[in-house]
């Protein structure tokens, strides 16, 4: 590798940042809500809950159909059908204890769901029989226990249902809600402050000033935030000032569980957040051998990350994506969603430096016969915006590859749908 | 296939109902309502947006490193560098206008985002340069341009940045918030009712009554129309009578986007909904090829959908996700994000009846050796909801097929995080 003249000193793996992140990040969550089950979805489970109840509570048909003797329906087949005789109808809803017994030769009709009455072992489904008046032809034999639900086969009581450190999704809402639930113990949200750094920012909705940059990379850090669940706290644009960013840091660090700060992590005269993090804390890690993001890293105190990121949109991306994400998934005890990925074959060929993982930006589309097309979407530095609003995945070129060639079959990270019969 | 003697007279294949679904919900949401950006993850854009300015404004510095003549640096090397006299340093956030000149042989030091100066054209990169005093040597020659992002690279003037119909993702918010913007037009929020039937019904957090079942199905509609950015209104149990159920519906659906009925949808003496939404619309479709899931369907009135699940909430998601998301994508003009997906190895064979699109759940979980195998769960209905807590993962069996042999290497829909090394 050429020699480097000014610059990091050394730059991580991310593999490596991300190990350190787990032996250097001992906060935890602990604190739990209560909170009403329907808006529990992406919220981390607090606790193990366990059913109060068998679930069902009664055997249960898991068909429409009749309930019956199983051992009455051998032998039934199209051309030699068996009939049965019909007792009665289960409405939903009754109480099975005052179901009467069926006995052999007879059979009940019973709706999905419904109890099994005493007496009967099986289910024969409508579309296995036909009814004529008060008899049942029956055409297939039922084994014993078929198409039955039994007495807590969906949930023994006692049973863990849902674990802590679960994200929940609305089928685990339904399971809690199935034993009778109408809120659960969920970790509280992370609260993560974040400090912009910069002289040249200004906000979204000031007025234009010559020389100034529109400060984008909060809020997408804050919409990043929100959607996995955690609270983010906006700490402003702090000055050019050693002192003053440290001071900061500091105070805001003992109230929430992560700080971010962005922009001033490169290696220029004007970085000052390294040496504002290191009054405070240790640098864990500072320079990741991926691009773009490369003047990303972190410091701990106390068990807590403090996180550098860029002040550039897409390498911020990318370094929350690769050093918080893992953060919180840390400190909640939880595992996120993957993002969605895609194979296709690449139009043209993508260059990365060896030893450092690429991130390249891609248009993902379907080309005219149907194909999936990833076109390299060309750039100059990580603060090029549109190559994630007229792209939609990203292609990551691992360290041992100096890129991929044209026609190769790759598979990206789908960061929006993707693109139908568009090749501009 | 076997004949049907009771049940369904006809299964409409999914593509089919898909299909009628876009002919004919010709409902479309049209408001927008103005929101700021880091709340808009989720939402749908309702405007297309165009750049109100070149975005940079100004040619940009892409790297850290010495402005310069790239002529001046042709020929340099590592052995051969090119000396050029340091004349300055552009601080971020000046007035790029306010910057001198530079000329041949001088350089001037810029960070990334900073201005180019007027006579440069090329950014040295620090790694390329090395600084004696006043005095840099360079090692390597840039071309024309190299290093710059030039104005309206990024975004020009005028250009769209987002369209209607996107779901806003974070990027997409630092992409508005770098043009100025700190709000963003957005579809209002669709909303959906959810009706629920069924005698046997008792809302969770009641006291058990035997024979009774928690209604489970209507608080994970809730959660998912909430995380498809859609309002869920609560309609409650509606009593088993045609009647009240078709004025229920009608008068709601004045007022919303659309309502989804669930329970009394099959086709037994009970099943009064087919009935009800006769009255006031027309049905669609019923009864689909798919397991679980069959007795779904919708109807339209004046163009608005009239959605029939089951009571039963694995068969409800199905039903949800293959024709409620389309409907919502349809009225909203939007696409959602596909779910995550993985590919693995099929621990046991799974079966599928001949004309029916099954949707197994599975275990997908990482083997000993490391490898992702995916088990098939036993079930006896769609009511066991521990298929979907134990279970992270559907299989889609496609028509055409009677299944999967184990050992077939499948991909499947992951609904939850891999399990790690848990091959109980």
């Amino acid at each position: 590798m050429r020699e480097r003249r000014k610059g990091f000193p050394r730059l991580t793996r991310i593999e490596d940042a991300q190990d350190m992140l787990r032996k250097r990040i001992l906060h935890r969550i602990m604190e739990v809500e209560e909170i009403e089950l329907i808006v529990a979805t992406g919220r981390v489970c607090g606790e193990d809950v366990r059913s109060p109840m068998d679930s069902p509570v009664y055997d249960r048909s898991a068909v429409d159909g009749y309930a019956a003797v199983a051992e009455d329906t051998f032998g039934a087949s199209p051309t030699n059908p068996v009939e049965l005789r019909l007792v009665g109808r289960i409405e939903l809803g009754v109480d099975p204890s005052s179901l009467p017994e069926i006995r052999r030769g007879e059979v009940v009709e019973v709706q999905t769901g419904g109890p099994v009455p005493l007496g009967a072992n099986a289910i024969i489904p409508f579309e296995h029989a036909r009814r004529i008046g008060e008899r049942v032809e029956v055409y297939e034999h039922v084994r014993p226990l078929q198409n039955i639900s039994r007495r807590g086969e969906d949930y023994r009581r006692g049973e863990i249902v849902l674990r802590r450190g679960w994200l929940i999704k609305p089928w685990h809402i339904a399971a809690l809600a199935s034993l009778g639930f109408r809120s659960l113990k969920v970790l509280r949200r992370p609260r993560v402050a974040i400090l912009s750094t910069g002289g040249e920012l200004i906000e979204p909705g000031e007025e234009p000033v010559p020389g100034k940059v529109y400060n984008c990379t909060r809020p997408m850090l804050q919409a990043m935030l929100l959607s996995h669940g955690a609270e983010p706290i906006d700490l402003g644009i702090a000055p050019d000032d050693v002192e003053l960013i440290s001071e900061r840091v500091s105070e805001e660090l003992a109230r929430v569980d992560a700080v971010i700060v962005t922009g001033g992590t490169s290696v220029g005269k004007r970085d000052l957040v390294p040496e504002a993090l290191s009054r405070i804390s240790e640098i864990v890690v500072h320079g990741l051998a991926i691009r773009p993001g490369k003047p990303a890293g972190f410091a701990t105190t106390s068990g807590k990350p403090i996180f550098m990121l860029s002040g550039f949109p897409v390498a911020a991306l990318i370094g929350f994506q690769e050093l918080v994400l893992p953060a919180l998934e840390l400190m909640l005890g939880c595992r996120f969603d993957p993002p969605p990925r895609i194979r296709g074959r690449l139009i043209r060929r993508v260059a990365s430096p060896p030893g450092v993982r690429t991130y390249a930006r891609v248009k993902v589309f379907r080309g005219e016969g149907g194909e999936i097309l990833i076109e390299p979407l060309r750039v100059t530095g990580s603060g090029i915006l549109s190559t994630l609003t007229r792209g939609n995945g990203l292609l990551v070129i691992p360290e041992e590859l100096e890129g991929f060639d044209d026609n190769s079959e790759v598979e990206v990270i789908l960061l929006s749908p993707l693109f139908e019969g568009d090749a501009a």
